[in-house]
């Protein structure tokens, strides 16, 4: 492993941190979750560049986790955030860009004809509940096992810090892409209100798994049975896969569904999108928050969906996907190394064979950052349209480093593990 | 009354709204809540003014029901925001300045040791309580019964659309300053995690009560004895009482205290601040949300604090308020109109004797509105450091106009509700 610079200014961030924020970072975003060398520290980014304090530059393959589409920065996007900042952002109502940006979003997405909007992916999760259980009368909602919807009381795991016994009493558990675990959880419930799922699977710590067809099949056919409601939960996918919404290729439309991160190329916006038939209960659920109508996130968005009318955009975007899966698989394959690259082209996973504690996929995330590219050792990446073929190619030119290092010790690692 | 133009650009995009937004607006913003005349689309602010999408302005005393407290797009905070937003806002991880935040905030206000981050006044609060309960190990929170702590299901009235009988089954009420019924709700349980409450009782749709010293004592000596977390929801009033955090004038800290509204001054921050003893649990709880860490807000909250450092300013601010108040309460007696004016200085609410249905309030907020003076016939106002005295005399001018209208019509309103 190359010698890293000792992060002297992360170093001494981290130090004040300490002093006032808990843990000196809490949550997945603590460094304490990663392998010695990652910086805890961001000073800027701009277009595939990411920046640490000490001045590193890194090729960013976690988009900031999933919000950066278009690049850091995108020069429209942000040029129409400041036009708006400086006519009106967060005021007494709505501007006339909220309604822009619902006709843009219910236009495009196939299911929806309504939108409303709030800040966060957990916002519109807990409101999809509340109005399917509104429009319902029913209280049971089922989602898959491992699956993460934000951290509503509903949709957290039993026993996470903090929450009760009652919190997530309401919410049944089946498994993803198993048709009969789905149908035995529906079939032993009578108060099944709604069925929260994600496009794919997407859970953490685990290879990536395409949704079956018969799963979501399944999935509606019982919510059409039931007079239930089917909640797709395409905030971690949305624009990722398709503006029509993640499950318009495969041809199954939810009655909601829920769209975050990508909508705004990181400007702070959520959005709950459903059909007609669920208007009235949307009216009737409580959907408010201090900043939910501030029109400068609006304006990134509208923005934002409007570069993904040319279906060119969302084909090039999988496309340099691809590249990137190709070429890892093959360096991978090239330096004998055991490795899995799973997901959709622009939310792609990288594990490893036999490496159930993670220790060769630390290995090779440490080695691609001493070398320049940002990614995560047990989370999937992001793919943004900044990631052009050159910049593909310059991510592939230092994996290729980070493969070979890993490679001589990846025997060394397992056993260790 | 006098007769007010045809909203005719207002009426079209409440049309275009129809179409694509549940109900065309939703919650209490929709302008379904206030009586006729009232624009339901905005197209700008600056300063204490509010301008509609018929290019009608108003002085807004309602500065974004609150998060406005130095004006509309104040200089120095939108050029911290500007500057922000061009060397990196949404990352993939913190940046300094939510150190330097943390740092800011817990050195002004008195009982905070650390500081967490989020965007919805209702993040922090669930937050805060889940950090008690893991604290505690216990479950039940009590609140006071119309205290409003954001649409979490733990705080949201039973019955309220799309809740269910679980969702608030472990949250009891007292009533807000009544010593008797803190205590015996208290003494009903072996269970208690948390007590939350407002600053002072700010519900909607009724005069506003300061806190009773006694009350205040009590909830800290029941959390005391029982080693139950007291929780301050300042939301509404951070920042508008006292910047130590707004029991500070009386003595009483809470353990922790949740903030947003104006700290940002219309940018989407919210705040969690908690003592020493409770940084552990703050560490363990699931805190998180694609735009928690993004800078541009806190380098809007980090400008906007530095202003209160002067206790000059929250000085003006409440004399501005007051002034406003005192002149309020002359001109109801000028005009013989039975009215008070309840609440903090900068946190006013108008109301009207035998007014039950709020015809009264309805008739002299639109009378108000007719002479360019945009305020709320059921929820409290808000005053910021842009309702200097120089705009609170043109405020005056134009409300003794709405005071007189209303004199010639109270009898008949009042028969009428």
């Amino acid at each position: 492993m190359t010698h890293r610079r000792a992060g002297s200014i992360d170093e001494a961030w981290k130090l004040r941190a300490r002093a006032v924020i808990p843990g000196g970072m809490y949550g997945h975003k603590s460094v304490a979750h990663l392998p010695a060398g990652f910086p805890q520290f961001f000073a800027g980014a701009s277009g595939a560049i990411l920046r640490d304090v000490d001045g590193r530059e890194y090729i960013d393959m976690m988009c900031s986790w999933g919000p950066i589409i278009l690049g850091h920065q995108d020069a429209a996007v942000d040029a129409a955030v400041r036009h708006q900042l400086s006519v009106g952002d967060c005021l007494d109502g709505p501007q006339p860009v909220m309604v822009e940006l619902a006709e843009a979003m219910t236009s495009r997405v196939c299911h929806a004809d309504w939108a409303m909007f709030a800040k966060n992916g957990t916002d519109v999760t807990t409101l999809a509940v509340r109005v399917a259980r509104e429009a319902t009368g029913r209280r049971e909602v089922i989602t898959a096992t491992g699956s993460y919807h934000g951290i509503g009381s509903w949709s957290l795991p039993s026993g996470s810090a903090g929450l009760t016994d009652l919190d997530s009493a309401l919410t049944r558990r089946c498994v993803y892409n198993d048709v009969a675990s789905l149908r035995a959880v529906a079939d032993s419930t009578t108060d099944l209100a709604a069925i929260v799922v994600t496009p794919f699977r997407h859970d953490v710590r685990r290879d990536l798994e395409m949704v079956d067809l018969d799963f979501a099949r399944e999935a509606r056919a019982i919510c059409d049975q039931r007079g239930a409601v089917l909640v797709l939960d395409d905030i971690r996918c949305g624009l990722r896969v398709d503006p029509r919404g993640s499950w318009e290729p495969i041809g199954i439309r939810p009655d909601l569904s829920t769209w975050s991160k990508a909508i705004g190329n990181g400007h702070p916006l959520a959005a709950l999108l459903g059909s007609q038939a669920l208007e009235t209960a949307a009216t009737r659920v409580t959907a408010t928050g201090s900043f939910w109508l501030a029109a400068a996130p609006m304006a990134a968005a509208l923005e934002t969906w409007r570069r993904f009318d040319d279906p060119a955009v969302t084909e090039r975007l999988h496309a340099c996907g691809n590249r990137l899966a190709d070429g890892l698989r093959s360096q991978a394959t090239a330096h004998g190394v055991d490795a899995t690259v799973s997901g959709a082209p622009a939310i792609p996973y990288l594990s490893f064979a036999d490496d159930a504690t993670f220790r060769v996929a630390d290995a090779w995330s440490v080695a691609a950052l001493d070398r320049g590219v940002y990614t995560h050792p047990t989370h999937n990446w992001f793919v943004g349209l900044q990631h052009t073929e050159e910049v593909i190619d310059m991510v592939l030119e230092r994996t290729d480093g980070a493969f070979a290092e890993v490679a001589k010790i990846v025997d060394e690692l397992r056993e260790a593990g």
